[in-house]
């Protein structure tokens, strides 16, 4: 197996970076293939912008996606975007390690989703969900939170944390993935592995890594999250009125 | 009244710019006060990092809430981020006008949430939710969608905007606003304002503007999200069990 880790976190010290570690030693110590997107380490631009499109099929009127399609579909491009794809297309399972930060991943991760996930190449209209690109592949998100779990309840301050994935899950089912359910470390607070020394810290630090790490052993008995799809829908792109999962809502 | 605009599009000759304008001449005509942070104009940098922080309290170690925190409090946040908590401070309501990139804003308007709502600053542990810094503002998101609004109802395959519109929403009442509805203009597709001489994105922009400024005539008179405070809230942070809310959930 293929094993691509998406590592967003500008401390390699970070709680985050011992998870993304975890996770690393363990599928290779299961004889995979590992490798690491570091997009702090590795610069990654997450602005989403027209100087990375100096062949413009559009020279006046910016785009996104029109500039998207033309620069993939003419082989342009930018050499960071065409790494993250062809590390995609290796990948059988692809995990993203990220803290959330404002109810969302960090802008860094996002704009990798703006920018990685380019239309007319990644996906198009006919190219999407269950039908989309990356069909057959996994994701996982592990995500550290600052608040401790009981405010991530669903009557929690902190707002649910199945809702708070939700825009994210989306994307990834968007373009094909099945998404596993998140692996969520909850209350990483006050700084990172120079605080191990911390006996709170330490015990918080070694239990979450013992979790992960007996999760991801059985991981490939986990069935995905259900989405609905092609199937399911009418014209108008609503599950269909006949469809059971009406009946249940 | 002072409005502050937040706008993240990189073409200002957008759907998204011409949105910008409509709440930009309405509240000017009104003879209120209009400030604009265009986000892509302005190259504003979305990512917290650690060159944002030459003075660091802690050389050795990258903790972003930490250095946030000791930034504010030494005087010594990037003038960028102080200006935009300046022109926060000013506001009476805030309106962020963003496109709906991968099921949530782009890299660029998360990355100002990142950086803006500055740790020890503009929050802290008791500085929250309904006893927030921002406490008697008013926030609202104009966003437009590229697929069309049944896809986005409870049962559509773009998923349900209101839960992806959920994060948002809570990172804004988090710092204290209060957030109105959102106002969404779906099916915004095929560029901007070049295309007006196209009969369809010609009628789709004129009433999308229209709808938008008979919204906004009548704003004040409109009720925020209701969201729980501190009050109704146990000491874990969740929902008191004897709360009415949950009786109806």
């Amino acid at each position: 197996m293929n094993i691509l880790i998406v590592f967003c976190h500008p401390e390699p010290q970070s709680f985050n970076g011992a998870l993304k570690e975890v996770a690393k030693k363990h599928f290779l110590h299961k004889g995979h293939q590992v490798e690491v997107s570091d997009l702090y380490a590795d610069g990654f631009d997450p602005t989403e912008h027209p100087r990375h499109f100096p062949i413009r099929a559009d020279g006046e009127y910016f785009a996104p996606l029109t500039e998207q399609r033309n620069s993939y579909d003419q082989g342009n491009l930018p050499q960071q975007i065409h790494e993250e794809i062809e590390k995609l297309e290796r990948a059988d399972l692809v995990i993203f390690q990220f803290p959330l930060w404002w109810h969302a991943q960090p802008a860094m991760l996002k704009g990798w989703f703006d920018r990685v996930f380019v239309y007319g190449g990644i996906y198009s209209g006919s190219v999407r969900f269950d039908r989309g690109r990356f069909v057959g592949k996994k994701a996982l998100c592990s995500v550290t939170t600052g608040a401790p779990e009981a405010t991530f309840s669903p009557f929690g301050r902190s707002g649910d944390i199945i809702q708070l994935m939700w825009p994210i899950h989306c994307s990834l089912y968007y373009v094909g993935f099945d998404v596993l359910a998140p692996q969520i470390t909850y209350g990483v607070q006050g700084g990172g592995l120079k605080y191990v020394t911390d006996e709170n810290f330490r015990k918080h630090l070694e239990n979450s890594k013992d979790d992960y790490a007996n999760r991801l052993a059985h991981l490939a008995e986990e069935s995905p999250i259900p989405f609905t799809g092609w199937d399911d829908w009418d014209e108008n792109g609503e599950l269909d009125v006949r469809h059971p999962a009406r009946w249940r809502a």
